[in-house]
């Protein structure tokens, strides 16, 4: 079985492996209070032109999601999602357990809201005379690519930060698979970009070449003032932090992180364009490492016989929606194969 | 410097690593659904002597605590700790973030409570008219070895086991050193024991060669029930979950992880045995891998010029209560260094 | 002014307010344990037809809701409601702040969700292979009578009830105008059919005599298993808790809740008759004591000199939808002249 | 039975009603945005001096706490009490519930603590290295009266004030039986003095003569802002809010709350001299409404047959603490009748 089906099957670049080998005798302070984790810091504030922005290092991204929301939140403040937003449709209410709400709003098959969007929610909120019965809305959730793969412009990223200023409201931006998004195809948004025009946004290693491990990066004093506090209470604070500082001192080193994106989505690329040249539509123009044809059942099931890949519903009586990622660790020869299964069909 | 403040300074076991290193390339479903922690799942179930027990495996311990109690209370209910509990002191309120009181009850140095404590402060409860107007008691946390490197006698853990099943409550140990208690001098409490006797209990991983990672054993199947929605609620399902379940099986594997604690505990003991005699008292009898000497100023300003510990605080206004730790990766030269320059002192 | 705009501008029923003046010397025990409370949750347990039921007296409707709500569920679970449901709206995310999500089931005018939604919302939950990383629907939340004054029917109740016992869910009834929905025109379900098909439900005081007020009545031994801790703990416990008992004893003895209920309705479908005669159609079709005509905006801007009404948004460029209400305390020439100058508008 | 257990034991004052009764059938806006609730805080701010003060009215004083304590923290914050706080032992966990931990001083039998306590927790919460992986203490609460009935001296709450805002903690005053400290033997500490020293205080109505009801008033624009939200989100926000508007409206006319306070207290002035005068010893230097003699087993048993009282735990083989108070409905003759009683045992 060649598998497909998500970008988190394998462990890890064998540079990131090599670096926690060697490294793996050396003493640290607990915590990430040693000296691989600021110089992962330091490097990622440095791709960020962001001297000033707080680096923490959680393990996954749920964990970085509630923790950040819950350190950004007074009780009554609720956070605005795209209806396929992780967190508000795959993180198993963690945000609701910490006591808040998230409210969605409708979005298409990429998944992305718009500044007209929260505009209107926010104006809405406050027209309300009965605003105070009614969460607040007060930090926006946006996801860079989204869980569909599609990727916001740096226009769509401007506006939406402008709105959030102009009314009040924090800009977060979940980076699970954030190195795609900066490198692929049509991308204009940078790691700089970002630091610019968020309250904070992470970096996403789990998927892409790390074991596990997510760079958060707060650009706001507000939510950062006594983080670490936060980040300890729900669990996010690693005994031997240090780990994901070799980890992120890797990844950020020599461009690691962009060359492994850049893999991922030329790989993904190569197969957009084998299912486009059979003639199967997208579900979603993703142009980043995850990529949604629609198949004949039948062709599915055949190639089931030797790929994994994950099913995103129904799309017709007759066909179904499916996800094909790519990862560090796919390799050249199993693209190939599956393009010319899927040719062969 | 030469480092003993704890035993979370290095990274993890050869054995670990190379057991990460081989399946690095390997494919697996994510989220701990994988054949590695399968495998860890059923050493440690035999070695647990109960075929019936749920394995899960998470990243750390304080997040396995408040997951745990969040899965096994009502709103209402509270956990019943020892004052120096690391829930009641070292985990930023993590248990009460969750919703739940923790209830102190006082200690000795030792950290231990009593079952004879137990059924005292739970018959006040209920035997109090006004008892609907206070947090209920449910579920006991006791940790072996304590933070203080205690450990409960198996008598002292049935009778505790007894007045929990007798009143109704939960009874949870932490094990983030439980394999230093396994093994250690006086030592007559066993993994089948603690599935006898509690309700859950961690195997603790970070603390004891392993990257990072802590096997939680829940033997009661209400608190079980639907416990990897609460697991991924709070972050605690790791998305390459695999990479638990590859270290626990290096662990449980030909005594891998019994190994690491004797080797821990005889090079603590060698270190309590200089200590005493220097005549050095200890402030608290433990027999695991943690010592803690109380030691004249003089003597730890020297010290201190080529070894770190932790301080635990003054005992009087020349000596402190100081912590050394012996780890995997403690070396025996070190401790040799560290046994000759006390004697020197 | 004449005011139509809710049903709790006023105090409380003479009847109700009598006797609280009459027993306000009487000394009793606090927090709901005297006699009065006992009396009338006697009355309620003879009205239900429901000897085992448990009756509980809380201050208002958003913490009856949200304390029923965290009594009931385990940390990952949710509520599902109806898109328009009070506590998907209009409790600034109260059961939120409890840690549970609500699902928001789309529904129309009527605000009214259906077994077929609940089976296929339970159903498509655990049909997902990702199912633990989504809030779990454990409990339905309806209101009787919804949000716009729409009822269940007694087929419809049975319905829901059947797919809540057969997938394992809870059922509950947000009663805050239960009263209008016993007696209304159409009503086929009675106290007696609530306790028999719902979980809990309760009997709303505040819009219907009472000062203030909520019967909540619990039929599932599991959810009222210390549920006055959790009363408690939420703040819906009153000291003086017999002020409840007095006020529910009055409304319960003689009718008088129902009768206060059949006035209120009476006087509503008064108004709907004047409204169907001018034209006017109604946004939706309530046979309870809330009424929601779609009004000219011209014909509003003279109504509104004199009197007052809630605005519900706007239909078209030329009408608004607009809610009068009828309360205990409404008075017949008050709705006479409302009919006459409607009509000669 | 005579009742001396507690002072909610009654309905309301007689103005109170009156003012009820008078006010029943005014229509008013809902969720205290009437003029009677803008009245009462009108006459709060005056006799608080504090022109700039926010009034929010809520229905007990369980609620006023946690809703405060909830609107007033971030998620890692803690407060600090009394070990015989009011919201350390007598609330459920209902601060635990909405996510903190209570931080417990120790207290002598009068249930204060001294500013040195608290400037001795907070600097030693700062100097441990481990402060991250510890609740921060944020708020300090103190009750005056304390629940063992003793006052703060203005000294006292000075020192309070300054070690809270020399250190960053908001100071918040529970005034479940405010008015008594005010106007006791003793009594220095003035509304005006809490509004000028404490960031948050309420002034108690349900034991002072209100049916229900107490008046928080919030002096810090922090915690103030969106609280109405957090209100209603907790339960706090009554739909007929008007009814503690009128309540606290009568309390503060013509110098009744305070006359009440003064009433209340000379009777327990009366029992506190009888009590003396037969030798019994106080177990608390009570000068308000609650008084605390030590009685002997035998003298109890007799008074039992007439009189009811609470419980507060045995003093030595032969004795008992208990506890009589003193409401706004305490009759001069049943304060004679008991008086005698004591007297001729």
């Amino acid at each position: 079985m060649i598998r497909f089906e998500s970008d988190y099957l394998e462990g890890a670049l064998p540079e990131v492996m090599q670096a926690l080998n060697e490294t793996n005798y050396v003493q640290t302070p607990g915590y990430g209070e040693d000296e691989y984790c600021a110089a992962a810091a330091a490097k990622i504030r440095e791709k960020c032109a962001a001297p000033g922005a707080h680096v923490h290092f959680l393990i996954g991204g749920t964990q970085v999601n509630f923790t950040l929301i819950a350190a950004a939140l007074r009780p009554h403040q609720a956070a605005v999602a795209a209806a396929s937003g992780h967190i508000a449709v795959h993180e198993s209410g963690s945000v609701e357990a910490t006591g808040h709400k998230v409210i969605a709003l409708p979005c298409g098959v990429e998944g992305k809201i718009s500044a007209a969007q929260v505009r209107e929610c926010v104006e809405a909120h406050w027209a309300d005379s009965t605003h105070e019965h009614q969460p607040q809305p007060k930090l926006v959730y946006i996801s860079q690519p989204t869980e569909n793969g599609a990727i916001y412009s740096l226009a769509e990223l401007e506006a939406l930060s402008a709105v959030c200023r102009e009314k009040g409201l924090y800009l977060f931006a979940d980076g699970a698979r954030l190195g795609t998004a900066l490198v692929c195809p049509g991308a204009d948004v940078t790691l700089a970009d970002l630091a610019r025009l968020t309250d904070a946004f992470y970096i996403g290693g789990t998927k892409l070449g790390a074991l596990f491990g997510e760079a958060l990066v707060i650009m706001n004093e507000d939510i950062n003032r006594d983080f670490r506090y936060i980040e300890k209470q729900r669990g996010g604070m690693l005994a031997k932090g240090r780990l994901l500082g070799v980890q992120f001192n890797a990844l950020m080193t020599d461009g690691l992180y962009e060359r492994t994106a850049q893999r991922e989505v030329a790989l993904a690329w190569r197969l957009r364009e084998a299912f486009a040249a059979k003639g199967w539509p997208l579900y979603c123009d993703s142009p980043t490492n995850q990529q949604f044809p629609i198949v004949p059942d039948a062709a599915l099931e055949k190639l089931a016989e030797r790929y994994s890949f994950s099913d995103w519903g129904r799309a017709d009586p007759t066909h179904r929606v499916v996800r094909f990622c790519t990862s560090w660790a796919t390799r050249e020869e199993d693209v190939d194969a599956l393009i010319a299964d899927v040719k062969a069909l």
